[in-house]
Protein backbone atom coordinates (compact mmCIF):
# COMPACT_ATOMS: atom_id res chain seq x y z
CA UNK A 1 0.00 0.00 0.00
CA UNK A 2 1.03 3.20 -0.98
CA UNK A 3 -0.92 5.30 2.01
CA UNK A 4 1.07 6.64 5.01
CA UNK A 5 0.34 4.58 8.33
CA UNK A 6 -2.30 7.06 10.28
CA UNK A 7 -4.11 6.35 6.67
CA UNK A 8 -4.10 3.11 6.38
CA UNK A 9 -5.12 2.77 10.14
CA UNK A 10 -8.35 5.39 9.12
CA UNK A 11 -9.33 2.43 6.27
CA UNK A 12 -9.44 0.14 8.93
CA UNK A 13 -11.07 1.98 11.30
CA UNK A 14 -13.50 1.95 8.61
CA UNK A 15 -13.38 -1.56 8.00
CA UNK A 16 -13.70 -2.20 11.97
CA UNK A 17 -16.33 -0.11 12.46
CA UNK A 18 -18.59 -1.74 10.17
CA UNK A 19 -17.43 -5.30 11.52
CA UNK A 20 -17.93 -4.02 15.28
CA UNK A 21 -20.81 -1.11 15.69
CA UNK A 22 -19.11 2.62 17.40
CA UNK A 23 -20.11 1.41 20.63
CA UNK A 24 -18.01 -1.92 21.32
CA UNK A 25 -15.25 -0.71 18.79
CA UNK A 26 -11.46 -0.83 20.62
CA UNK A 27 -8.64 0.59 19.24
CA UNK A 28 -7.89 -3.36 19.67
CA UNK A 29 -10.23 -4.23 17.08
CA UNK A 30 -8.87 -1.17 14.57
CA UNK A 31 -5.28 -3.01 15.11
CA UNK A 32 -6.52 -6.26 14.29
CA UNK A 33 -7.89 -4.84 11.51
CA UNK A 34 -4.84 -2.55 10.20
CA UNK A 35 -2.74 -5.90 10.83
CA UNK A 36 -0.81 -3.91 13.93
CA UNK A 37 0.02 -3.49 16.57
CA UNK A 38 -2.34 -1.58 19.68
CA UNK A 39 1.14 0.16 20.40
CA UNK A 40 1.42 1.13 16.97
CA UNK A 41 -1.88 2.33 16.70
CA UNK A 42 -1.55 4.54 19.73
CA UNK A 43 1.77 5.91 17.92
CA UNK A 44 -0.71 7.91 15.61
CA UNK A 45 -3.72 8.02 17.87
CA UNK A 46 -3.37 8.71 21.58
CA UNK A 47 -7.13 7.12 22.08
CA UNK A 48 -10.14 6.50 20.74
CA UNK A 49 -11.73 9.28 20.51
CA UNK A 50 -8.84 10.93 19.23
CA UNK A 51 -8.92 8.62 16.14
CA UNK A 52 -12.14 8.86 15.80
CA UNK A 53 -12.23 12.44 15.18
CA UNK A 54 -9.74 12.16 12.65
CA UNK A 55 -11.59 9.42 11.47
CA UNK A 56 -14.51 11.58 10.68
CA UNK A 57 -12.03 14.26 9.17
CA UNK A 58 -10.87 11.47 6.89
CA UNK A 59 -14.96 10.52 5.82
CA UNK A 60 -15.77 14.38 5.52
CA UNK A 61 -12.93 14.54 2.88
CA UNK A 62 -13.73 11.55 0.93
CA UNK A 63 -17.37 12.66 0.94
CA UNK A 64 -16.50 16.22 -0.41
CA UNK A 65 -14.61 14.85 -3.03
CA UNK A 66 -17.31 12.81 -3.96
CA UNK A 67 -20.08 15.60 -4.01
CA UNK A 68 -17.56 17.63 -6.16
CA UNK A 69 -17.14 15.07 -8.59
CA UNK A 70 -20.69 14.44 -9.18
CA UNK A 71 -21.10 15.58 -13.12
CA UNK A 72 -24.42 16.16 -16.05
CA UNK A 73 -25.37 17.92 -18.53
CA UNK A 74 -28.62 19.42 -16.69
CA UNK A 75 -29.42 20.17 -13.29
CA UNK A 76 -31.79 17.45 -12.93
CA UNK A 77 -28.97 14.64 -13.99
CA UNK A 78 -26.40 15.96 -11.29
CA UNK A 79 -29.37 15.83 -8.55
CA UNK A 80 -30.02 12.60 -9.52
CA UNK A 81 -26.40 11.12 -10.14
CA UNK A 82 -25.72 13.13 -6.18
CA UNK A 83 -29.19 11.35 -4.49
CA UNK A 84 -27.46 8.13 -6.29
CA UNK A 85 -24.36 8.45 -4.57
CA UNK A 86 -25.86 9.64 -1.33
CA UNK A 87 -28.48 6.94 -0.84
CA UNK A 88 -26.27 3.84 -2.78
CA UNK A 89 -26.78 0.62 -1.12
CA UNK A 90 -23.50 -0.87 -1.99
CA UNK A 91 -20.07 -1.75 -1.10
CA UNK A 92 -18.29 1.10 -1.68
CA UNK A 93 -18.72 2.63 1.61
CA UNK A 94 -22.45 3.44 1.84
CA UNK A 95 -23.46 -0.34 3.05
CA UNK A 96 -25.84 -0.69 5.68
CA UNK A 97 -23.68 -1.69 8.24
CA UNK A 98 -21.44 1.19 7.57
CA UNK A 99 -24.97 3.42 8.35
CA UNK A 100 -25.73 1.23 11.31
CA UNK A 101 -22.74 2.32 13.12
CA UNK A 102 -22.99 5.92 11.75
CA UNK A 103 -26.39 6.01 13.38
CA UNK A 104 -24.66 5.12 16.28
CA UNK A 105 -22.24 7.77 16.14
CA UNK A 106 -25.18 10.23 15.12
CA UNK A 107 -26.84 9.32 18.48
CA UNK A 108 -23.65 10.06 20.42
CA UNK A 109 -23.49 13.81 18.90
CA UNK A 110 -25.50 15.04 21.66
CA UNK A 111 -22.90 14.02 24.56
CA UNK A 112 -19.81 14.86 22.39
CA UNK A 113 -19.56 18.40 20.89
CA UNK A 114 -16.39 17.08 18.83
CA UNK A 115 -18.60 14.83 16.78
CA UNK A 116 -21.43 16.89 16.66
CA UNK A 117 -19.13 19.87 14.88
CA UNK A 118 -18.10 17.10 12.44
CA UNK A 119 -21.51 15.77 11.41
CA UNK A 120 -22.68 19.35 11.01
CA UNK A 121 -20.23 19.51 8.66
CA UNK A 122 -21.54 16.59 6.54
CA UNK A 123 -24.74 17.93 6.88
CA UNK A 124 -23.50 21.89 5.21
CA UNK A 125 -21.34 20.39 2.38
CA UNK A 126 -24.66 18.33 1.18
CA UNK A 127 -27.06 21.70 1.95
CA UNK A 128 -24.59 23.43 -0.30
CA UNK A 129 -23.34 21.35 -3.13
CA UNK A 130 -27.85 20.62 -3.37
CA UNK A 131 -28.58 24.14 -3.32
CA UNK A 132 -25.86 25.16 -5.86
CA UNK A 133 -27.33 22.50 -8.13
CA UNK A 134 -30.80 23.44 -7.44
CA UNK A 135 -29.83 27.15 -7.68
CA UNK A 136 -28.18 26.69 -11.65
CA UNK A 137 -31.36 24.55 -12.50
CA UNK A 138 -33.50 27.74 -11.72
CA UNK A 139 -31.25 29.98 -13.43
CA UNK A 140 -31.40 27.70 -16.61
CA UNK A 141 -34.93 27.35 -16.71
CA UNK A 142 -34.69 23.97 -15.80
CA UNK A 143 -36.39 24.13 -12.49
CA UNK A 144 -39.74 25.78 -11.64
CA UNK A 145 -38.60 29.84 -10.86
CA UNK A 146 -41.45 29.40 -8.11
CA UNK A 147 -39.05 26.79 -6.37
CA UNK A 148 -37.50 28.26 -3.66
CA UNK A 149 -33.92 27.09 -3.57
CA UNK A 150 -33.39 27.21 0.41
CA UNK A 151 -36.84 25.35 1.20
CA UNK A 152 -36.41 22.67 -1.40
CA UNK A 153 -32.77 22.10 -0.53
CA UNK A 154 -33.60 21.72 2.88
CA UNK A 155 -36.48 19.41 2.40
CA UNK A 156 -33.68 16.89 0.54
CA UNK A 157 -31.06 16.94 2.65
CA UNK A 158 -33.82 16.37 5.65
CA UNK A 159 -35.15 13.65 3.89
CA UNK A 160 -31.47 12.44 2.95
CA UNK A 161 -31.20 11.88 6.71
CA UNK A 162 -34.22 10.58 7.29
CA UNK A 163 -34.17 7.92 4.81
CA UNK A 164 -30.59 6.46 6.90
CA UNK A 165 -32.45 6.56 9.53
CA UNK A 166 -34.98 4.77 8.26
CA UNK A 167 -33.25 2.17 6.40
CA UNK A 168 -31.42 1.32 9.36
CA UNK A 169 -33.68 1.28 12.10
CA UNK A 170 -37.58 0.31 10.85
CA UNK A 171 -35.35 -1.96 7.40
CA UNK A 172 -37.38 0.68 4.76
CA UNK A 173 -35.50 0.08 1.16
CA UNK A 174 -33.38 2.59 0.60
CA UNK A 175 -33.61 2.20 -3.74
CA UNK A 176 -37.51 3.37 -2.60
CA UNK A 177 -36.70 6.32 -0.63
CA UNK A 178 -34.22 7.19 -3.04
CA UNK A 179 -37.03 6.49 -5.85
CA UNK A 180 -38.99 8.96 -4.02
CA UNK A 181 -36.82 11.74 -3.80
CA UNK A 182 -36.07 11.64 -7.46
CA UNK A 183 -39.80 11.58 -8.21
CA UNK A 184 -39.71 14.39 -6.30
CA UNK A 185 -37.39 16.12 -8.41
CA UNK A 186 -39.12 15.01 -11.24
CA UNK A 187 -42.55 16.05 -10.20
CA UNK A 188 -42.01 19.28 -7.75
CA UNK A 189 -38.98 20.99 -9.36
CA UNK A 190 -39.13 20.57 -12.99
CA UNK A 191 -40.52 23.52 -14.90
CA UNK A 192 -43.45 22.16 -16.77
CA UNK B 1 -52.26 9.84 41.19
CA UNK B 2 -55.61 7.33 39.97
CA UNK B 3 -53.32 5.21 37.34
CA UNK B 4 -52.51 1.68 38.20
CA UNK B 5 -48.73 1.17 39.63
CA UNK B 6 -47.82 -0.07 35.88
CA UNK B 7 -48.96 2.95 34.41
CA UNK B 8 -47.24 5.38 36.69
CA UNK B 9 -43.78 3.40 36.60
CA UNK B 10 -43.89 3.72 32.76
CA UNK B 11 -45.02 7.33 33.60
CA UNK B 12 -41.70 7.48 35.70
CA UNK B 13 -39.66 6.34 32.69
CA UNK B 14 -40.33 8.93 30.43
CA UNK B 15 -39.22 11.40 33.02
CA UNK B 16 -35.46 9.37 33.80
CA UNK B 17 -35.01 9.13 30.25
CA UNK B 18 -35.29 12.69 29.51
CA UNK B 19 -33.07 13.11 32.78
CA UNK B 20 -30.44 10.53 31.98
CA UNK B 21 -30.45 9.34 28.38
CA UNK B 22 -31.13 5.45 27.24
CA UNK B 23 -27.60 3.97 27.49
CA UNK B 24 -27.17 5.50 30.87
CA UNK B 25 -30.83 4.51 32.43
CA UNK B 26 -31.04 2.02 34.58
CA UNK B 27 -34.02 0.61 37.15
CA UNK B 28 -33.22 2.16 39.77
CA UNK B 29 -33.37 5.58 37.73
CA UNK B 30 -36.66 4.66 37.43
CA UNK B 31 -37.31 3.58 40.50
CA UNK B 32 -36.37 6.72 42.29
CA UNK B 33 -38.47 8.50 39.51
CA UNK B 34 -41.66 6.58 40.57
CA UNK B 35 -40.73 7.60 44.15
CA UNK B 36 -40.45 3.39 44.74
CA UNK B 37 -38.30 1.13 45.65
CA UNK B 38 -36.31 -0.83 42.54
CA UNK B 39 -38.12 -3.98 44.43
CA UNK B 40 -41.57 -2.64 43.54
CA UNK B 41 -40.48 -1.80 39.64
CA UNK B 42 -38.98 -5.14 39.31
CA UNK B 43 -42.30 -6.78 40.69
CA UNK B 44 -43.93 -5.23 37.66
CA UNK B 45 -41.26 -5.68 35.17
CA UNK B 46 -38.48 -8.32 35.05
CA UNK B 47 -35.56 -5.87 33.58
CA UNK B 48 -35.45 -3.32 31.47
CA UNK B 49 -35.57 -4.79 28.55
CA UNK B 50 -39.21 -5.85 29.56
CA UNK B 51 -39.78 -2.52 31.11
CA UNK B 52 -38.63 -0.45 27.63
CA UNK B 53 -40.61 -2.53 25.54
CA UNK B 54 -43.89 -1.63 27.62
CA UNK B 55 -42.67 1.61 27.46
CA UNK B 56 -42.57 1.89 23.88
CA UNK B 57 -46.17 0.39 23.57
CA UNK B 58 -47.08 3.14 26.27
CA UNK B 59 -45.38 5.84 23.79
CA UNK B 60 -46.74 3.95 20.80
CA UNK B 61 -50.37 4.48 22.32
CA UNK B 62 -50.35 8.19 22.91
CA UNK B 63 -48.78 8.91 19.61
CA UNK B 64 -51.86 7.04 18.05
CA UNK B 65 -54.31 8.70 20.26
CA UNK B 66 -52.53 12.22 19.61
CA UNK B 67 -52.47 11.33 15.63
CA UNK B 68 -56.19 10.38 15.81
CA UNK B 69 -57.45 13.95 17.43
CA UNK B 70 -55.92 15.87 14.52
CA UNK B 71 -58.56 18.13 13.53
CA UNK B 72 -59.29 20.66 10.89
CA UNK B 73 -62.22 21.47 8.71
CA UNK B 74 -59.01 21.42 5.43
CA UNK B 75 -56.91 18.57 4.53
CA UNK B 76 -54.26 21.43 4.56
CA UNK B 77 -55.16 22.29 8.19
CA UNK B 78 -55.09 18.82 9.16
CA UNK B 79 -52.01 18.38 7.65
CA UNK B 80 -50.58 21.53 9.19
CA UNK B 81 -51.83 20.71 12.47
CA UNK B 82 -50.22 16.97 12.23
CA UNK B 83 -46.80 18.42 11.54
CA UNK B 84 -46.95 20.86 14.48
CA UNK B 85 -48.01 17.54 16.06
CA UNK B 86 -45.16 15.62 15.58
CA UNK B 87 -42.72 18.16 15.39
CA UNK B 88 -43.32 20.70 18.13
CA UNK B 89 -40.89 21.84 20.20
CA UNK B 90 -42.45 22.18 24.21
CA UNK B 91 -42.50 20.27 27.23
CA UNK B 92 -46.05 17.93 26.00
CA UNK B 93 -43.61 14.87 25.56
CA UNK B 94 -41.33 15.99 22.45
CA UNK B 95 -38.76 18.10 23.44
CA UNK B 96 -35.06 17.80 23.09
CA UNK B 97 -34.29 15.22 25.74
CA UNK B 98 -37.04 13.69 24.74
CA UNK B 99 -36.05 13.25 21.33
CA UNK B 100 -32.02 12.76 22.00
CA UNK B 101 -32.94 9.70 24.05
CA UNK B 102 -35.04 8.60 21.41
CA UNK B 103 -32.18 8.87 18.73
CA UNK B 104 -30.11 6.51 21.01
CA UNK B 105 -32.91 4.25 21.25
CA UNK B 106 -33.41 4.50 17.53
CA UNK B 107 -29.48 3.52 16.87
CA UNK B 108 -30.26 0.32 19.25
CA UNK B 109 -32.91 -0.83 16.62
CA UNK B 110 -30.66 -3.01 14.50
CA UNK B 111 -29.53 -4.73 17.24
CA UNK B 112 -32.73 -5.71 18.97
CA UNK B 113 -35.70 -6.65 17.22
CA UNK B 114 -37.93 -5.89 19.72
CA UNK B 115 -37.29 -2.18 19.61
CA UNK B 116 -37.02 -2.17 15.66
CA UNK B 117 -40.39 -3.96 15.43
CA UNK B 118 -42.01 -0.91 17.67
CA UNK B 119 -40.72 1.36 16.05
CA UNK B 120 -41.71 0.55 12.96
CA UNK B 121 -45.18 0.46 14.42
CA UNK B 122 -44.44 4.47 14.50
CA UNK B 123 -43.41 4.49 11.20
CA UNK B 124 -46.73 2.85 10.27
CA UNK B 125 -48.87 4.54 11.71
CA UNK B 126 -47.52 8.18 10.69
CA UNK B 127 -47.85 6.62 7.32
CA UNK B 128 -51.40 6.16 7.62
CA UNK B 129 -52.18 9.15 8.97
CA UNK B 130 -50.79 10.94 6.66
CA UNK B 131 -51.52 9.53 3.34
CA UNK B 132 -54.89 9.59 4.89
CA UNK B 133 -55.14 12.70 5.33
CA UNK B 134 -53.53 13.34 1.59
CA UNK B 135 -56.00 11.36 -0.54
CA UNK B 136 -58.74 13.01 1.48
CA UNK B 137 -57.73 16.32 0.31
CA UNK B 138 -56.91 14.87 -3.26
CA UNK B 139 -60.53 13.60 -3.27
CA UNK B 140 -61.99 17.16 -2.29
CA UNK B 141 -60.00 18.81 -4.95
CA UNK B 142 -57.99 20.70 -2.26
CA UNK B 143 -55.07 18.93 -3.26
CA UNK B 144 -52.91 18.90 -6.75
CA UNK B 145 -54.55 15.47 -8.41
CA UNK B 146 -51.22 14.99 -10.34
CA UNK B 147 -49.73 14.24 -6.43
CA UNK B 148 -49.43 10.81 -5.75
CA UNK B 149 -50.29 10.15 -2.38
CA UNK B 150 -47.85 7.15 -1.40
CA UNK B 151 -44.72 9.23 -2.90
CA UNK B 152 -45.83 12.35 -0.87
CA UNK B 153 -46.09 10.31 1.90
CA UNK B 154 -43.23 8.65 2.12
CA UNK B 155 -41.41 11.75 1.24
CA UNK B 156 -43.12 13.35 4.70
CA UNK B 157 -42.56 10.90 6.85
CA UNK B 158 -38.87 10.27 5.84
CA UNK B 159 -38.54 14.03 6.24
CA UNK B 160 -40.34 14.10 9.77
CA UNK B 161 -37.69 11.40 11.07
CA UNK B 162 -34.71 13.11 9.15
CA UNK B 163 -35.61 16.48 11.02
CA UNK B 164 -35.76 14.47 14.71
CA UNK B 165 -32.07 13.88 13.65
CA UNK B 166 -31.03 17.02 12.40
CA UNK B 167 -32.51 18.59 15.24
CA UNK B 168 -30.96 15.88 17.65
CA UNK B 169 -27.59 15.70 16.22
CA UNK B 170 -26.90 18.75 14.34
CA UNK B 171 -28.67 21.61 16.34
CA UNK B 172 -30.77 22.21 13.40
CA UNK B 173 -34.29 24.26 14.08
CA UNK B 174 -37.06 22.06 14.35
CA UNK B 175 -39.22 25.10 14.14
CA UNK B 176 -37.24 26.23 10.65
CA UNK B 177 -37.93 22.47 9.38
CA UNK B 178 -41.27 22.36 10.32
CA UNK B 179 -41.49 25.48 8.37
CA UNK B 180 -40.11 24.15 5.52
CA UNK B 181 -42.82 20.90 5.55
CA UNK B 182 -45.44 23.25 5.70
CA UNK B 183 -44.13 25.70 2.73
CA UNK B 184 -43.69 22.18 1.04
CA UNK B 185 -47.55 21.41 1.54
CA UNK B 186 -48.57 24.90 1.10
CA UNK B 187 -46.31 24.98 -2.40
CA UNK B 188 -46.34 21.38 -3.67
CA UNK B 189 -49.31 19.25 -2.73
CA UNK B 190 -52.11 22.17 -2.11
CA UNK B 191 -53.92 22.56 -6.03
CA UNK B 192 -53.28 26.14 -8.05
Amino acid sequence: MDDDPATEILEATYRALCRHGYADLTIKDIAAEADRSTASVHYYFDDKQTLFVEFLEYLYDRYTAQLAAIDGDTARDRLAALLETVLADDETGTGLEFRTAMLEVTAQAPYDDAIRARLAAFDDVLFDRIRAIIEDGIDRGEFDATVDPTVATEFLVTAVSGAYTRQVAMDRSPEQLRATMTRYVETRLLAE
